[in-house]
């Protein structure tokens, strides 16, 4: 039994490799040094690093100390990246391999889904968003449900607070994989977003699934391990077109 | 604005065309005679029927009712399909497109595992099973690890109840979707399912979406989802293998 | 200061006059003893009746007891009304005044749109009942919404259980007041209704206000009182219609 | 199937025409620029717009950009509403219409009354307000009660927060719709509001519909659907006075 | 400091004796075996045992096993008591000594509400009973209200289910100790009677203090802790009586 | 029915008469000014006003604003009093009746315990305090219980945060009504005070009544409630001593 | 890295080995055929196998199943034990090494301690019972704190529902470790052990460590890791008696 | 009876000694003064003093107050100690009698690890550590594994929020005693450690035991009664090695 847990391990040196997840550092419950730190152990290992939730002192703290990294950032989706020059030149030359559309509900929910965006092209993804499309007022979702359709989009990410009633309508109305990003945005029963995430699950028309409150980052690394799944499949393995 | 919306509701008289998903039928809150009514329903506007939730004595008044039909069932997994011949001629020709791999942690997981895999099945997706392979013997782990690896899988789908962990250790070491379906198995702090269904959703690693408790149907369909997003893709959207 | 409140408590002797609402029984956790008891309570006060929440064998006893009174019953809404000859002939004498109507998303949320539909008639209401309009298939919303909009309703009576979220789309479309009665219908995170109740609450278009779970009784009687304050109002009271 | 969809989605171009609400910005988790951007947007298309939980800075900041629109506003409800001239115009001549009775139990609940207040005279409601009418003081009640019972209130909104009993004593003594605010008043078991709003939809004497917690906007706005649902009927349609 | 602990435990040899309380057999989780057992061992040491929330078959079964004993029941309460001749022979001569008024709100607390009197009764006290004094119908409350205020109750035990605002009331009527006893009557969110509880906790007018969930018992004993306390005291302690 | 209510509301004009209990103002949830205006309300009808929940600065902004009354303060217990020369005269001229002893476990539950002692002598009972006397170290439960047991008390309250065990071992020695405070002290499951309130709810030995979380204001009041039922009292009902 | 690892899973075939847990089936969820099939499973691997949770006709079952095995059970507990000759030879051989004192507070807690005495005693472990010694009586606390404090016991296991106080009593009177578990006993805001855990997980005496609800089996195994790791100690190693 | 429960309270004069605890003042919910009078008694009692849960400015406060005693320290850990020069001395001179293996799963868990550390060395135990051991990356676990399987380490302290799936599954892998410690890292429904404590009390390898979230001190105390206990074994009880 050994040897055949000997090739479980057989792991590459950095989880990226490993299991085909971004290395990432989580700012909120961090000191400064702390992120720092982690930041260059990343850094170390793979060449490049993604900051989230990230106060804007702290990605100015970020900037100043790898000033002679190349850095990307988006201070609304409280997210940044830190590349070494070679990292960078490489993620560049990336040409933009599987679509991800966002959806999102309300103006407070953008935080989180241009969490989701950023690390969706930090992951070399191409994404289209479309914003300010709740429930409330179905006409607006008649461009995004067109695109959807049309599109090659290999998944959907809709980001709601409130009730959280989007993705059940969205997912009645495409057939991608949607994933479902409650958020911490409402009062009352809002419930910091956990009455967006029960509802979420327990959408009527099937094809949901479900990250946790607020996290815009894991609903696109999900996206990003679809586009790795398809990334196995030679032609021969392609599906046919649905009927 | 209303020629759009037009667009919008351009929609076919199915649910399955429509937005990719199959009719099915909840039997557990329902009647004897709603389930059958239901079943009736769906038939003749699409030939083939899942019944899920179905206790033994409900999947045999449908045998009775249906006698003239094509009948599937699973009993563990308390489920059960019925065809029109026409509709079971064209299932039974499907060739298997698209793999999913369905791991279970305990034996009392099993009956949702079950539903995941038939309903997969019934969507003419390809299923490999791995059952009883908690985090408790990390050794049982290696055999369908290594199988996800070499596999093309498209997704996997991780049951697991009690503290849930199984999901975020897969996670860890395969570079695939992880739908996770936590299950109401368990006593004290288990809740139904609901401390299982946080801890999944908390998974450190990333790439963990997850369904509704003991939503075994709905992890298939998510998994069909990502199928049907890779038929739309032709040669040359299909990414090339991951570095 | 006595004199004051003398006149808060000049009230009449029965509630239905009082504060304009009907006496009923809730039979759920009361004996068959009890049940009778207290119908014929009512009857000698004010000559009508309500039980709600009555099994099929608590409406066999009520028939046996009260065989020499009118019955009507609906035991998919598990509710039935007793009246005294004399209350009878003027109930059925009511022309139908103000209408109501009531959606409800899924087959398992009829049995309380019944006891809603059921409690408005009784009341004297008039009642439009569409069942099965979930959201899962937005093109089931049109005919209701349509009739809502020419109609001259009063209330709309929105009842659904998992997700919750038909309040929210029809409240988006139509000027009417929206009674969301949450349903305790659905499994894991459904809690019994608990989700479906605050995501009712937490709907984003205004104009909806909701009852407790599975209470299609109260909503009826809160539409019915919106009938009543109408009732005050004189032509000259009455508002135009708005632009 | 999609002619009859066209018509649903006939819709005009804001929401107060097509469903009957206000446009109005929920203040309290938006940045000073969000909510600055949103009330252009809504005066651009229909002239006025409200501002809800608006701290006193950012409705100074509203003063500020604003300087050349009228405005209203009032800091204990935390709200403000901003008209263009014609818009104003418009709303000030516009005759009193439709009547509606605000109660509240305690000191600490006037900023939720007050905001239910200010919202229902921004519909062009009449408002009688009622405040410090808590149970612990029935004798309080007597005045209000009266005046409900001769008035012609088309609803009587009643704000309470710690046990949130208020609703119940009213549905019990008067015959009109009773929308119920709870507020997160209290301390220890009071859970932010959460026990006045389960308090409330357990209210024995029916009649009574709730809100989300501290939701006074949403309640005046459910009290104006009310209104607009009167509006619709014609005096052949009006209801004779309840016997 | 072991003398001074030497005297806290100085205790008699039964509890009654020792902290003021009757000895009582909880049967609702105990085995007819178990149950009997207990009695048994109570008699022996004290001559008088109560057996509360016992279902009929378990009063049967106590009949028959102690036939030669007194036997008291309450078949609504759920309770019994058991006594040797001699402790009956004390108990009836006892001269009812301070009296509680027991109130309930609904039909259904009534069993809750008789536990209490029974067990009021069992330990000495005089018990008055007004029952279904809901506040759906404050005229109701005048009687009892009017009885305690000319009584020489020592404390009001006010039993309620559903929102519980009954303490609430009554305790902003009378100076007397309110005893609250919330029951796990009602449905969706009455939470088998935690809203209730809660509501009571939170009771605006103070002089209100509450016991677990459907525990008349422990109302009952508490009341009966009040009467022990006045029994301490000599007339010289007595207080003069309130302005 | 209405001469019967007519009694029933015949009520005094401030609630110290109506219902025997003081008037008080809960700051928390205040502003200053609604604090001040809410003391002089109370002064004019009744002479003497307590204020609760208040943080240093109000208590400071009391003095000075009411520098010509006479104030007691407590600022450990965040609460002072406010007396016109006239009350303050009348309140010290009271002789203390009825005596309640106050114990508490932890440090950190002291302010709650003070609020209850305050209160208690606002109110002119006689109050005995012992501090620090949690279940870690049982030996400390000595002197109080002895005290207890001696003493003529009218009621213990017991003061805790954390498991809230106290009140159960203190019932357990004792006789007298034992009034349970739970405090907000406590750390992960503590809930801010959640799991000691349900923890003294479940208190084995009978004989205690629990009051809402850091509520020491509403022990004392209780507590005084009791002391009115005493006063109620001839000599002739005078219980006497028990065996 | 890889040799690292490879030396992780040098594990032993059979669980009781590799982490020193027994193997356990856990009959409560599982049908007949499950658990004989487990059952059998284990015993093929490690000879010895143990039934929890196994109801009355489970226990019956296993007896007719394995017939030819030696078969020991305790039906209390619901509990029993499956050996083969030799695995039981072996058994019966070992000398009873480690000493656990197992208390209870209630009668209704006695199942779940007997299930830790039947584990424990499985495990070759020496056991010691005290039940029913709550602390609603200290002085039944006597003889087990005496008995522990002159034994060399190496964990006290203390059993407990309703408020859960015992452990932190114990805790602050001895200086062995105390496992608590609590139990499902108790109604109300028992919420079926939920109270009595988190209020162990406050013991105010630290010392106290938690398992699950009614994990009698888990609390023995526990005890039995301490008993584990003692055995690496030699003389050396072994700590001199605290001072 | 007296006599015996006189021996039960012969306890010694401070905790240390009676029940085997150190004196610890847990600061967060104390003022500087009450931290520092608690720190002053502990000391005039026993000579060295805990404080936990102490910001920086507590730690320089207790600094300057005590410069003349010996302080050590852990701002990570937010925790410090007191020692007289006698008690100092003594603990230098403490030969390490004891191991305990402190594991945390991620950087934001390190402060609560830190503090169990640094309580288990001040108790006079041995502390190894290993941190930055989630379960996302299953190599990492090797080293630490492979040390407590050779080490006689009395116990392992597992630190982790989030999931907190680490004491599973190093429960899986080793023998010795697993206390887990959930933290309050993580977001969502994270719900300040409560998801983490409820799966490490649901851990399906058996082994574990769990303190309050956050609660380092209390793991490391009960790591030293397991210590005391080992300590009362003379060789001859001492267990042999298991098989």
């Amino acid at each position: 039994m050994v040897e055949e847990l000997e090739r479980l391990v057989r792991v590459d040196s950095n989880r990226m490799e490993r299991a085909g997840k971004p290395e990432a550092v989580f700012a909120e419950s961090k000191s400064r040094e702390e992120v720092i730190e982690a930041v260059k152990a990343i850094l170390s290992s793979c060449g490049k690093a993604l900051v989230t939730r990230a106060a804007k002192n702290i990605i100015s703290e970020i900037e100043r100390e790898f000033s002679d990294h190349v850095i990307l950032k988006n201070e609304r989706g409280r997210i940044c990246a830190v590349f070494t020059e070679d990292a960078y030149d490489e993620f560049s030359k990336t040409k933009e391999r599987g679509e991800v559309v966002i959806l999102s509900a309300g103006t407070s929910d953008i935080p989180v889904a241009e969490e989701a965006a950023f690390t969706a092209e930090f992951l070399g993804l191409k994404v289209k968003k479309f914003y300010d499309v709740g429930v409330a007022g179905l006409h607006r979702l008649v461009e995004p449900v067109e695109y959807i359709r049309r599109s090659k989009a290999i998944a959907v990410i809709v980001v709601a607070g409130m009730e959280g009633a989007l993705p059940s309508v969205v997912a009645g109305l495409v057939d991608r994989p949607v994933i479902a990003v409650p958020t911490s945005v409402g009062y009352g029963v809002a419930f910091n977003g956990l009455t967006a995430l029960f509802s979420m699950l327990l959408s009527c028309p099937s094809g949901v699934a479900v990250v946790n409150i607020d996290n815009g980052f894991g609903a696109a690394v999900f996206a990003y391990t679809i586009f790795r799944a398809m990334s196995r499949l030679t032609s021969a393995d392609r599906p046919a077109r649905p009927g």
